[in-house]
């Protein structure tokens, strides 16, 4: 199958069908409007969270209707949308969303990883799915003042944050298989703890599946949009069902390696001449490309030059582990090589809501590939979650990575 | 790519996972209460009628609870949903749904057209997304409930019908990446007239695109999912852009020619030995099952087994034209070949809400396949169209594809 021209096409001419309503109102957090709700729930302790379960006690809603352009923003209660049950949303799939964490740095002062990224993605995505355009300037003002406003939920153990979930939803009404004119912004707040049972240094198991793909070139894998993630959901449960924790996407006829549940995957491969190969599907189309999958490339090459010293990745003769990484396809059949070959020193997943897990099982065709049994996350996997833990939570300083929240 | 084992592997596991809540109460339309509206909206007049733009008086509504089962159905006034915004139909795209239509026959009483086909379906979809089961046949008893409240709004001019929208939604609340243990089912209706402009004999242009494939083996391109549509968005803007109706979906490296727009697809190919070739790519995960898609089949094989002739296609000398009905895959490089020939006769797509239309120009490459022009539909797609008509409004009885719609 070959690989899309990378949408260049469709952009053009969406932008240019996106033109007449470029003339009304953009999104403006300037006009945010504040509604505090009159109770606020108890916070839980720290160590009873997991992921994606409680809410804080606001939101974010705007709307865009095709003649006027978007609404004024409100903070308001968390609760219920009415929704039409007509709504595009509801009956095609158009909503697009994103995933990102807010901390509290040594300082006090709450801050966001790389929302740059975040924000460019969503508006990616909106475009994918022929969505109503926003400035992404102005969703990122939404998100840290409802930051602000909620602020108390933000929790202060390392490895723990405050997951924001903006989701972008079609909102025309009628049955018409097209386009939606009408949308609505929702952002949301929810405290996160360790996304799996197995804690602070994760380690999953996952299952290679060929029966079900999860995104191929020319679909929709390489954006965040709501419908990539429930088709997964009758493979997780047969894969759980199995003993596993998550399924290995596949891709292709030669079973090129793609993502592990919502993550993307890491395998590190001793090479001949004593570095290490830290690959990682490329961004053919079926990848998601994710923020921490990017910070993790570009810590490996700045590490690898000499820029900075990944936490345990300098040897006893003060030679730093040689990190070669490579977006490059690599398929089953390799990784069965690698580990037969004794190769294969550590796999990893990678994303936002887990930051980094360590696999510690790859199951196909009815056996288990031999990967080496660490305690808790292998070096590298360590290595990587500790210093992007650091940047996130503000012990460290990279590049602009972190933001600090600072009111309009 | 390899077409995966019919999903046998995940269905005997879904089956198991969904032990422990066919114990709660199934869906039960005897339990229906109705309330119905205070306001009742004018009829409009059939000739104004388009797709899906105007919904009736009143909806079905029912939820899943994973510890109760299914509520109590009710028909009420329709209106807006109130949901969480974490549902996760809104984050996940967890809908399914159908499209079937009602008529009245000459005999006064509405009926609908091989409903057991879409409830079938809606069941297979519901499973593949992991949502909560529930007996087809009270859905079916729900539909024809609701159809007789609002039996008014079923247009009675020939070509016009009432489209039934079922859907089930996934509601579980959080963010969790996991099935929906909770849903909602709704039931709307839509008085439905040409579902395009070219009205009563449509003729749509369509142009093919690699650039974004529809559905691939091991996706959800089988299933009637709302999240199949929307990626569709898009190319369908930017196809209209370049004059076109619709976009006409490929798969694979050889361009493999799928559905179009949301039609399946059928070319009429004149063989060698004076026969006719009909068609339609096979069910390989790829193609949507479309109940128009199959009686056209069973139709054409009926009518060149000689238990029935269709409209139309009987010979001066009373041979009937030798329909060779084909599940078969062809590519556009095919479908260029046969242009060429001359062999292409008709091109047509098919599907609940158009019946029948004829393809009257395939963009490619930057040109227009040669194809015979004919006034609205050719003469095979006019058979099919004008005999599925017929028993669908209740004219002609065929097996048992028009159902009564009965009482309780």
């Amino acid at each position: 199958m070959r690989i899309p021209p990378n949408m260049a096409m469709w952009k053009a001419v969406g932008n240019g069908i996106l033109e007449g309503i470029s003339r009304v109102a953009d999104l403006d957090a300037s006009k945010l409007t504040i509604t505090l709700s009159k109770t606020l729930k108890p916070i839980p302790k720290d160590e009873t969270l997991l992921f994606g379960n409680i809410m804080s006690d606001h939101m974010v809603v705007a709307e865009f209707d095709p003649e006027i352009g978007w609404s004024s923003p409100e903070i308001k209660p968390l609760g219920p949308l009415s929704l039409d049950p007509t709504s595009s949303c509801l009956q095609y799939g158009t909503s697009v969303f994103e995933g990102m964490k807010a901390y509290i740095g040594p300082d006090g002062e709450p801050r966001l990883f790389r929302p740059d990224m975040n924000m460019a993605r969503l508006a990616r995505s909106a475009e994918r799915m022929a969505l109503p355009p926003f400035s992404t300037d102005q969703v990122l003002a939404l998100i840290k003042q409802l930051i602000i406003v909620d602020r108390r939920w933000i929790p202060l153990s390392s490895g723990y944050s405050l997951y924001v979930r903006p989701v972008v939803m079609g909102t025309r009404t009628g049955l018409s298989v097209v386009a939606s004119d009408r949308a609505t912004l929702c952002i949301m707040l929810s405290p996160a703890g360790p996304y799996f049972r197995s804690g602070a240094k994760p380690t999953v198991s996952v299952l290679a599946v060929s029966e079900t793909i999860r995104a191929w070139p020319g679909g929709t894998g390489e954006h965040k949009v709501g419908l990539n993630y429930s088709p997964g959901f009758l493979p997780l449960r047969v894969v759980q069902k199995q003993g596993y924790d998550l399924v290995l996407w596949l891709w292709g006829d030669d079973m090129k390696v793609t993502e592990a549940g919502a993550m993307n995957v890491f395998v590190v491969v001793a090479r001949d001449d004593g570095g290490l190969d830290l690959l990682t599907p490329p961004l053919d189309g079926t990848i998601l490309p994710g923020v921490t999958r990017d910070s993790i490339l570009a810590l490996a090459k700045a590490h690898t030059a000499g820029e900075t010293t990944l936490p345990g990745l300098e040897t006893q003769d003060s030679q730093r582990v040689r990190l070669h990484a490579q977006e490059r396809a690599f398929t089953m059949a390799e990784m069965v090589q690698w580990s037969t070959e004794g190769k294969i020193l550590e796999a990893f997943g990678a994303g936002t809501a887990v930051v980094i897990a360590s696999i510690g099982k790859i199951g196909w065709k009815g056996k288990d590939l031999d990967l080496p049994v660490h305690e808790g996350l292998g070096p590298i996997a360590n290595a990587f979650r500790t210093r992007i833990l650091d940047i996130q939570e503000g012990r460290e300083v990279w590049k602009n990575w972190s933001l600090l929240v600072t009111k309009l």
